[in-house]
């Protein structure tokens, strides 16, 4: 095809002036959005963007939040919805205000949640991304960001070692992801399910290791299978980088329905780590997030199935006449839409592409590498500080220990120390959060008193912000 | 507080060089991602993507699109995953790529899906957000996040009429929000069923309109019911701004379950068109995406519930430990993350925050009521002009109608006739991607032949474009 010629016979071509047009009391001539104005909105904003969203935010010398209450945050950014619209002069200001008021996740010293970090490949990705504003239904609206797609999701199921291929979907979230996969495997069984409902089948059972429980318990309640028909088989005391599911129907039937490696599947773009997954080349499906540890950005999520027969889209299509036309003029297997839940679906998948391209299986590989041996080196210094313990051995990148104060140090182990260790960690939260200095997650665990879950994943955290997030526990925790 | 101190004792800060410390064969000392060469990259980079995806894109002058079949483009793209990484002008010429074969969905030209157009004050609003990057669980990560969604939230509700006040979420796609409408209704009749499953209740049975049958399927299947307990009821002839569902339980229950709305949401923007939503507020839920008419950018999808008993978290909720700690320091009922089926969780609502507060409920009002005149206009040039026939008048911004080419214009109207006309459509659509001069849709509905589906959204829509669409159409067709 002629590809240099642009669109001829534009309408931005003059063809004879014509009188404004008043239709029900608006005129139609010409576009009412001031370009102009845009172009002088954007100028104006982009260098406050860059500036504080991304340089200083990602910056070590830099806080890592502004705290204020809610009440107090109300006030600032004068949430209220007018009639009117405000000056640019304003706007700008309340960009400034929502940077400022916002929790820098990119920051050297996030560790609070299972993400963290900036990679400016990803967020160029982003970027092109929201300016475009793709739906990823068909291949017709969006080319680029299908084909992308279906490029990573081949390269991570090469990764998983599914030697006979493979079919996947991103998905808004791996909590979604799960879903997808119950949903699978209950079709994948029987698929009259679709269209009788779950009265098709016997009473479902699914059983799932301790560590997962959170998100499989969301997934039974929203597909009907109800959450006490979760079984909950207790773990080793480590906590693995991945759990298993298995879906059972009566005794006939037992699927290895989904290894979730939303967090933990990172470990597979090492050569020396990958063993911490071992087997995950069975599962039938796999859930794995790289906006987690390959800091792909928020949010980006594979679901994927070992399946060449199409159970994806058998198992979602709802064949909308309006989205998957059969009579188009391109091979419309690429329309791959009607495999999700979803209708409109952002393009995850490319900022992860891009970053790719630019670092090479090679670069996140050292990125994960790296992340392990620095939880190492923070564990043996926990190890070796006093009023530092341990939870367990690290296997990947969470460091799970306590803080205790020296007023606790001689109290004899039991309920009543570990009560008192279990309100040091809040305090020290809400401490830090104050101060701005960092951001370290706490949390209880069965009959485990709250400890920090401290999480290593950007290539901008150093050696020695492991010693700082130390010393700087000791010194807001000391007193207590 | 004192806000203008600077977190204290920065790592940063010099405090006694120490050797470097290797662990596992790798060095830890200093960050490793190099910030002056992630400065430079986006330094390039987002010149491009500024006059590249934002200002050509948008330009009506520029094409749409630049049609490419999938085997090409994949050639194109060369879109392997490799071991090595790439350097910064391969990835620059990447990204140029990348915008270069992607539809326009912003260009005034682009009439394909129920989004369209650029909002910059929007745009700026999708910048911030992917560089902060957070997830929407807790307050303490996503404070300002947070409340410009309640805010927005409450807004939409009192729009919507709810004088007593109501709850909701945002959620990643209309598809989604049908599917929280389901759970929700069924675990307001019988709590039960979030621990039981739907063994716990009789069949359910939902009712739909038949302009809606798409999205309620996939519910549906999704959630245990099956499709095969959907009735679809015939509506009229007109394709309302809305559609409703009602869920049945036996005779004794039956729920107004859900308006669906996200598309004709927009309407209610305007004093003169909201009557289309008349009866609205009687709704149980209602789905609203403002990534529709009202131009945020994909994705932006209220769910919202009539409802002040906390009916969302409740049936959601799975309270894990690691995310919604009771011990907090702050009002934890700002911690709303669990109302959600997601964990993770994009700050959807933002944007939309950010361009309301730009221009105004006023400003939106404007142009919901141009597109509506607009799509008047487009309906009656098609009225006066040879070969273009309406499917039905229009009500809402969406313009259904066909194109008779020269040689059909004589046939008598019958089964041949419509056979002929039913392959119009996809030829001309073949013409205008490859041309890359406009995208508008077709579609076949129930037995009616082929059709063009002309949306009207954004305000840099002219009456001009409106008279170029028919010449083109006319242009692409007349040989057939």
């Amino acid at each position: 095809p002629d590809t240099s010629s642009k669109a001829s016979a534009s309408p931005a071509e003059p063809k004879g002036k014509r009188p404004p047009v008043l239709v029900d009391g608006v005129t139609l001539n010409g576009p009412t959005l001031d370009i102009r104005e845009a172009e002088s909105f954007l100028r104006d904003a982009m260098p406050i963007i860059m500036e504080e969203a991304v340089w200083k935010a990602t910056d070590v010398k830099e806080k890592v939040c502004e705290w204020r209450s809610p009440e107090q945050l109300k006030d600032l950014l004068d949430l209220e919805l007018r009639e009117g619209g405000e000056a640019h002069p304003q706007i700008l200001q309340r960009c400034r205000d929502a940077i400022r008021y916002s929790v820098k996740t990119g920051h050297p010293l996030f560790f609070n949640q299972l993400y963290a970090g900036m990679d400016p490949y990803s967020l160029v990705g982003r970027f092109i991304t929201e300016a475009i504003n793709p739906s990823l239904y068909t291949y017709e609206v969006a080319p680029v960001f299908l084909l992308t797609e279906e490029a990573v999701l081949q390269k991570m199921i090469e990764i998983i070692g599914w030697q006979e291929g493979g079919d996947g979907i991103f998905s808004p979230g791996g909590s979604v992801s799960n879903m997808y996969a119950v949903n699978v495997a209950r079709y994948h069984h029987c698929p009259d399910v679709k269209v009788l409902g779950l009265s098709a089948l016997p009473r479902l059972v699914m059983f799932t290791s301790q560590e997962c429980h959170y998100s499989v318990a969301k997934a039974a309640a929203f597909l009907g299978i109800g959450t006490n028909n979760v079984y909950v088989i207790p773990s080793d005391k480590r906590y693995a980088a991945y759990c298993c599911w298995l879906l059972l129907v009566t005794a006939g039937y037992c699927w290895l329905l989904l290894v979730t490696a939303c967090w933990g599947g990172g470990a597979l773009m090492s050569k020396k780590h990958r063993y911490l997954l071992q087997g995950i080349h069975r599962a039938n499906s796999v859930a794995w997030n790289p906006h987690k540890m390959l800091m792909a950005g928020l949010q980006c999520c594979a679901f994927m199935v070992r399946d060449k027969t199409n159970l994806l889209q058998r198992c979602h299509s709802a064949q909308a006449s309006y989205l998957f036309q059969q009579d188009k003029f391109y091979d419309v297997s690429y329309d791959t839409g009607d495999k999700s839940i979803q209708c409109s679906r952002k393009p995850d998948a490319f900022k992860f592409w891009l970053m790719w391209k630019a670092i090479g299986t090679k670069g996140l590989e050292e990125r994960v590498d790296r992340a392990l041996a620095m939880a190492r080196y923070l564990a043996e210094e926990i190890k070796k500080r006093d009023g530092f313990r341990l939870v367990m051995e690290p296997e990947y990148t969470n460091v799970c220990f306590w803080y205790i104060p020296p007023s606790l140090r001689d109290m004899a182990d039991g309920p009543e120390f570990w009560r008192n260790v279990h309100a040091v960690a809040p305090v020290v939260k809400e401490r830090m959060m104050k101060k701005g200095s960092m951001m370290v997650g706490y949390q209880p665990h069965g009959d485990k008193a709250n400890f920090f879950r401290q999480i290593i994943i950007s290539p901008q955290v150093s050696r020695e912000d492991m010693d700082f997030l130390l010393d700087q526990i000791h010194s807001l925790g000391m007193d207590l």
